[in-house]
């Protein structure tokens, strides 16, 4: 076929500024409800983050600016692996039988294999350049702890990384991983930390969680005067830098003639893949007169926006992050044991979470057998490896293109596959050895958990 | 900076060709000593292979055209991670206060994260255009057996792969690569073969080696007439396929008027790596009036190069291959069990082993910390963690490197990273806990291993 098979672009076409969606919710007839104060339930100004985050990320954070430049040292460092190549899945197109032209964008090209250095490098180069020494964080199966402790070594900064201790004593490579790069790994719950602490005391035997390890490293950092916390996802700093990956997407499918796209379909966690990758394509939804469908593909274990009720939540267990108002399954949700330990989160970052109330955007939910399957289909015909984070995009895509397989339409659909799977092969063995789980929806537990939401007036 | 960190060339820029060195030899004074019959001794022809290989392998093997058209439908597949980056590595160079200039090739993007798919890919055609059904190769650490069930896969032919007992049991994420890519993995020496009952016979408890398992996929193959063998290095056609790494990293610098290469670094085990790297410059060396160093790293534990002799040899332990003319520890010589399993072989490819008789190539070994000392040095510059065989050529890099700092001279320094090392983070933990074992020189062990070479007229 004389066709492209992959896109890259020169490092010269790498985007200049970050693309910052609040601009454009207003568009959108969208206000984003302001975060409020854990104590007092209070809208919280930029002071309240500052013993957590330099003010270039506050800023950031508030900021309605459409565009934010991206600092040279950070550009440097994004060269490193951006631009990522754009794919056309001609091979997985035939297997599959379908008219539809599939694309992905493939981030697992990244020294982490993933997408999250995108936002790491600049966390760690801001908070480099407001002198500050030590960075906290929290991982569940290790793709954002692996990411920070990259970043840091590239800025010199120490790197103390929470990881949830059941990934620690089961993912022993990512934790290498980290540590190759310098960074300092306990597993959480710790007795680093008073939350830490706490926990252990109630449950000497707690396998932690994402919500624990997020408490013991704000807690860290919170009380360090040369120490700061970064995260890896929810937060608008965070959605913001990965835009890069949507706005050379869009590049590539110019840069070959590409119709525009019918479908963007990404995982959700906390949004940040989801984000980084449609937001630019929902602003031409909501100013450029496009008409793409914008699918969330979250596990049937989390389903904050499919499951969950748009309100006021903690980030945390703990309950010590200010309120967002987001789609949340309730801070004291556990989801269950699933693979694609990124996307076990009860939260959603809150400008998805309008996104969604807004009717911009669709959300979908899957069980785990379904997205190996798929995986399964992909990596037979494609080749890469795909982490089960993205293969709930690719079962999503499958869908579609079967779909268009039954109705003849030639549509077009892009993916965001954000990260290999070469640290997640014990879950491929699980699923061809026929031991793979699936899980029932949380009903129960959920109803119980969103008890729990923290009363807002 | 404004120059470039990364260098992408575009699909269109793909070599359409593969460079044959054999017809460069003549001009450098070299012909190559042909392959003998393993038993009567005499030079072998084209029919001897038949039962091995299809025929345009066979052909390829003893071609001496200077340039081999590559087939759309292997381009087709290389094109899902072809071309490959060639980086500049400026954070590398700052690190080591170094004034020379460092490039590196980057082979790790391929699916199977390393070289080895560029000759698995067109071997897995080949065999599929003249009607095989099954290949059945051998595999150490698991590089070359994930490479060729990756091709396998794409052209629908069933993959047998033998992988060395003691990798199978210890680096079980290699061995589920393969299997979700479709293969049938088997640990040796297995009870399937007759080769491998003879072992077992002798030594119920044998770990394998790579002899052994080459010589059950060689028996297998032979034996069965749906079946055919495919080796991963040292053959001339493996060689020759892997020449699309040179010819793309000439052509990288090229493209940002780089100064012409004062060295070329590059691992060798059975020398495919080194060889689709270095054979494109070395030609410029023979007609082309350039000048570079070429500069092969072997592991202490497998000096082939620096410690073997020059002579007739087996590729495999059960004296069942034909004989080639190379440097040879010895075919029943068992190198230590060092991390970079790729390069625990006894032999080296014969082209490679005739220019370093004609003085056309140089040759060094090290031991295995200090090659880890180098890769962590590396990846804490560059991000990208290396594989510990390419940590080899990464180690010598260093060297010259640091010899620049000295002398104040700005060389051109380029070397390949063959793979990454997401599978060797267990070999990384050794070294960060101190417990990286260092061998001695095989010197006894090596004497008697060369008493066993076969007797050649």
């Amino acid at each position: 076929m004389s066709a492209l098979t992959k896109v890259v672009l020169s490092e010269r076409d790498m985007p200049t500024h970050w693309y910052n969606i609040s601009a454009d919710l207003p568009a959108a007839g969208i206000t984003l409800p302001p975060p409020l104060h854990p104590g007092t339930g209070q809208p919280i100004g930029p002071a309240d983050l500052a013993p957590l985050f330099p003010m270039a990320l506050i800023e950031q954070e508030v900021s309605t600016e459409r565009y934010i430049e991206i600092p040279d040292e950070v550009q440097d460092i994004y060269k490193l692996w951006r631009p990522t190549p754009l794919y056309r899945a001609y091979h997985w197109e035939k297997a599959l039988g379908t008219p539809a032209k599939i694309y992905y964008k493939y981030e697992g090209t990244s020294p982490a294999g993933s997408h999250k250095p995108n936002t790491a490098v600049p966390q760690a180069y801001y908070n480099k350049e407001a002198g500050v020494k030590r960075l906290t964080t929290e991982t569940g199966a290790g793709q954002w702890g692996s990411a920070l402790s990259f970043a840091c070594q590239m800025f010199g900064i120490e790197c103390k990384v929470y990881m949830v201790k059941v990934s620690y004593e089961q993912k022993p490579y990512r934790k290498l991983m980290m540590q190759t790069w310098g960074a300092t790994v306990v597993p959480s719950p710790s007795n680093q930390t008073h939350a830490g602490r706490t926990i252990l005391a109630a449950t000497p035997d707690s396998t932690g969680s994402l919500g624990i390890a997020i408490s013991e490293a704000v807690e860290e950092a919170a009380t360090r005067d040369d120490t700061k916390y970064a995260l890896g996802s929810v937060l608008n700093h965070v959605l913001l830098h990965q835009t890069v990956i949507g706005q050379e997407s869009i590049k590539q499918l110019e840069m070959i003639g590409a119709d525009w796209p019918d479908v963007i379909v990404a995982c959700a966690g906390g949004g940040s893949n989801f984000g980084g990758f449609a937001f630019p394509f929902i602003r031409e939804n909501i100013v450029g007169g496009r008409h793409a469908r914008i699918v969330a593909v979250e596990p049937a274990a989390a389903p904050s926006l499919t499951r969950g009720v748009y309100a006021y939540d903690f980030g945390d267990t703990a309950q010590t992050t200010p309120l967002l108002k987001m789609h949340t399954l309730g801070h004291d949700f556990v989801p269950a044991p699933i693979h694609a330990g990124g996307l076990r989160y009860h939260g959603m970052s809150a400008q998805i979470s309008a996104l969604k109330e807004a009717g911009l955007i669709e959300a979908v939910n899957v069980q785990q057998r379904a997205i190996f399957d798929a995986a399964l289909s992909f990596t037979r015909a494609e080749g890469i490896l795909p982490a089960p984070e993205p293969s709930h995009a690719i079962w999503q895509t499958m869908q579609e293109a079967l779909k268009c397989k039954e109705s003849g339409e030639s549509k077009t659909i892009v993916f965001n596959l954000c990260g290999h799977g070469h640290f997640d092969l014990g879950a491929y063995e699980a699923y061809l050895n026929n031991k793979l789980e699936d899980f029932d929806y949380p009903t129960e537990a959920l109803q119980k958990s969103l008890d729990h939401l923290p009363k807002v007036a």
